[in-house]
C-alpha cells in the first residue's frame, strides 16, 4: 500500500449559497488545485461527497456534472455517499484509490446545497437515516434522537445544560477566527439559557437541546487533492500525511444498542484509525469532532479516548478543549458554528487539520500541531469514519 | 496492487419487486455469500450501489441500512452513485479495496426499487442525468437524447427500425433462459413494426425508438463479493479474475459533443480496461453491453472495438451476437429484457459474466468463455466504466 499525502485543499464560504451546488463544488476543486499548485490535467480521478442532490437538487451522477463543469473530462468519477459521513468516506476512497496504485492524483469534493429546499424539508431529508421501520415511520427526526441521548448522557454524568452551552460559545467564538465559517456571531452563557425573555432566544428544539445546541443548515463545499508520497515533491505545499483511517457501522435504530449512550462504531474506528497510525489518543494536538448536536462533542471526547468516560464535560470546563488548551477542539467553529453542509463535513475537517498541520490555520492556528484527528459521524453513529492526519518527518 | 478476484456472485429475480430495498440488496448479498461459502464474519467492507434510494425509497445511508439488515456491523460500509453505471463503480471501488491491501474480503451490491414511484416519475428521476442549465430544464428525458441519438445513426449508417427490432427479438429470446429477467416475452419482427393494428403494440416513445426499443423499469438486486487471488483457494467456486477496469467521462450536455454519434467516454473505457487487462477486443468470448435503449447495443458493439465503424448492425443481422454466435452480446437479456433496475445494473452484468466464466449460466451458457466484457454506461453516455473478467490460468 503507498503512502498518500494531501497537497492541496480549500474550502468555500459556508452559509446560505447565492449559487448552484455545482458551482460551489467548482469553487473548492479549483481552491485546491490552485492550492496544490499543479496541472489540472495531473488529475487521474475524483470522488464527490454528497448525500442530497437527487433529491434536494434535481441532479443526479453529480461527480459527472462536476467533471463536465471543470473540464475535467475524461477522467474517471464517482460519487460517495454515507449520510452525514459522505466527505471522510469519499476521502477513504480517494486514499484507497492512491494507495492502491491504481490512480496517482486524485481530487475529492465534498459539497452541499440544502437550502435548496426549505428548513423543514431539510430535517425531513435527514431524517431518511433513521431506520425506516423502526424510527423513521414514527415521525423520528435526528435532533429527536440526539435530545434523547442528551438527556441519558446528562442523568448518567451529572452534565448540564451549562456544559452544553460551552460547547456552543467555544465554537461560536472559534468561528468568528474562521473566515469561511457560517455563523459569525458570539454568543454568552447570560443569552443561551434564559430564553424566551433574554436578548437571544433559544427556544427547545428537542429537550434538553435548544436552538443553539444545534447546528445550522448550510450550504458549502470543500475539496482536497491527495497524491503518492513519492511524488509529493512536484506541489508547491508541504505534503500532509493521512497517516490513519478507521470506519466502523453499528445499529441503525439507536434503541437497539445494549447501552445507547455507547457509540461503539466511534469507539471501533477510532482505534482502528489509531492502530493504523501507530499512534494514541494522547499524540494528537488537535481534533475536529462531529458536533451537530453540542452533546455529541462531549461524548466523542471521551469515546474517541481523549478523555476517561464522565469526564468530557469536566476537560470542557477547566478549558482543555479551547485553541489554546492542551487538546483544541473544533478550532474551526466545527458544525456548531462553521456550518454543516452534510456532504461538505468530512472533507473541511481534514481540510481544517491540513491548514493546522501546515500552520496556515490564520487567528485559530493550533500551536505547533503534530497529528490531528477528524471524526465523521453518520446516521446517528451507525457509520463512522476516523481519519489521522500527520506532519511530515 | 493485488491481483482481486470474484468468488461469489448472486442476483434476486429482477422484475416488479414485492418487497423492500434494504430486502432485495439482503437477498442478493445472501446469495453471494452463500455461492461463495463463506462465514459472514470474513466481510471486512461492503460497498452498496444505488442511484435513488434517497429520492424514490426515502432512505439515505443505505449501505449503513443494508449493513444493519444483515447483522454485519461494524464492516465498513459506503454507497458509490454513478447514475446507471453505480454497478460498475462500486465493483471498482470495491476493486481499489481490496487491491489497496486495506481490506481482504468485500462484499459489492447493487440495487434498486425503481416502482415504488410510478413509472412517470422514474423517467423524470432518471432526467436528473441530464445536464440541468442546458437540458434538464428544457423538458429533455433519457429517451428523447436515445431518439436523436438513434436518428444520427440510422441516417449516418443505414440502420433501420427493423435492425432495433432485431437487438430486442434477440434479447427477449436470450431473456427467456434466464430465470432472473424481468420480461419473459418472446416478441417477432411482425408484430413490432405494424403497430397499432398488429397484435402487439408498440407505439413510439422517442421516434425513431418504439416502446420495444427501451428497457423496462425493474426492481432487483445483484453482489458479488471479491478477495486478493491469494486467499481465492479458500472459496468454494472458481475465482474469476478482475483483469481489466477502465471509466471515462465526456461532456454532460450530449450536443455538446463534436460528434454526437461518437461515444468517447465508451472508448475510453474500453481501450483503459484492454489495456490493463493486456487482451484485445478479439480475445473477449462475450459482452454484456448497455442496452438500455436498442440502439446502444449496436452503438457500443463497435465503439467498444469488437466491430468496425458502421457495422454493428451488419454483425447482428449476421447472428455473430447470438449466443451461439462468435461473439455472443447480452446473453443474459441485457437491460432491454433482464431489466434494468438502476443501481444493479452494473453488478448484474459482473455477476453474468462470472457465471459465464465459470460455466454456471444454464440454458444460456456460452461456450467455453476465456474472458468476458461488461460495458456500464451512466447518464447519456458521460461516465461509462468497462470491466473484463477472464477464468483463471
Amino acid at each position: 500500500m503507498r503512502d498518500v499525502v494531501i497537497v492541496g485543499a480549500a474550502t468555500t464560504q459556508f452559509g446560505r449559497a447565492q449559487w448552484s451546488l455545482l458551482k460551489l463544488m467548482a469553487e473548492a476543486a479549483h481552491g485546491a488545485i490552485t492550492d496544490a499548485g499543479i496541472e489540472r490535467k495531473k488529475i487521474d480521478a475524483v470522488y464527490v461527497a454528497n448525500m442530497g442532490s437527487a433529491r434536494n437538487n434535481r441532479q443526479a451522477g453529480i461527480a459527472s456534472a462536476l467533471v463536465d463543469r471543470m473540464n475535467l473530462y475524461p477522467v474517471a468519477a464517482d460519487t460517495i455517499e454515507n449520510g452525514p459521513a459522505s466527505g471522510a468516506s469519499a476521502v477513504k476512497n480517494g486514499f484507497l484509490a492512491v494507495a492502491s496504485g491504481m490512480y496517482d492524483c486524485v481530487l475529492v469534493v465534498g459539497g452541499e446545497r440544502m437550502q435548496e429546499v426549505n428548513n423543514f424539508e431539510a430535517t425531513e431529508f435527514v431524517s431518511y437515516l433513521s431506520h425506516r421501520f423502526a424510527e423513521y415511520i414514527y415521525g423520528i427526526t435526528l435532533p429527536a434522537l440526539a435530545g434523547m441521548f442528551a438527556r441519558l448522557w446528562m442523568q448518567k454524568y451529572g452534565v448540564t445544560s451549562e456544559h452544553l452551552a460551552m460547547v456552543a460559545i467555544k465554537n461560536h467564538a472559534n468561528a468568528l477566527l474562521n473566515p469561511a465559517s457560517h455563523l459569525k456571531m458570539p454568543i454568552a452563557m447570560e443569552g443561551l439559557l434564559h430564553s424566551p425573555d433574554s436578548a437571544m432566544n433559544n427556544p427547545f428544539v428537542a429537550d434538553p437541546l435548544r436552538f443553539f445546541d444545534c447546528c445550522p443548515v448550510s450550504d458549502g463545499a470543500a475539496a482536497v487533492l491527495l497524491a503518492p508520497a513519492d511524488l509529493a515533491k512536484n506541489f508547491k505545499k508541504t505534503p500532509i500525511v493521512i497517516s490513519g483511517i478507521g470506519q466502523a457501522t453499528d445499529t441503525q435504530a439507536v434503541h437497539e444498542r445494549p447501552d445507547p449512550t455507547v457509540l461503539t462504531a466511534v469507539q471501533t474506528a477510532s482505534r482502528k484509525a489509531f492502530a493504523m497510525a501507530k499512534l494514541e489518543p494522547k499524540d494528537i494536538s488537535l481534533a475536529e469532532l462531529h458536533d451537530a448536536f453540542t452533546i455529541l462533542e462531549i461524548a466523542q471526547s471521551e469515546q474517541v479516548g481523549f478523555f476517561p468516560e464522565g469526564e468530557g464535560h469536566l476537560a470542557l470546563e477547566r478549558g482543555v478543549t479551547q485553541i489554546t488548551g492542551k487538546l483544541p477542539i473544533n478550532a474551526s467553529g466545527g458544525l456548531k458554528a462553521k456550518g454543516h453542509p452534510v456532504g461538505a463535513t468530512g472533507v473541511s475537517q481534514i481540510v481544517e487539520l491540513a491548514l493546522q498541520l501546515r500552520g496556515e490555520a490564520g487567528k485559530r492556528q493550533v500551536k505547533n500541531p503534530r497529528h490531528g484527528f477528524a471524526l465523521n459521524f453518520g446516521g446517528f453513529g451507525n457509520n463512522v469514519v476516523a481519519t489521522i492526519l500527520s506532519k511530515g518527518a
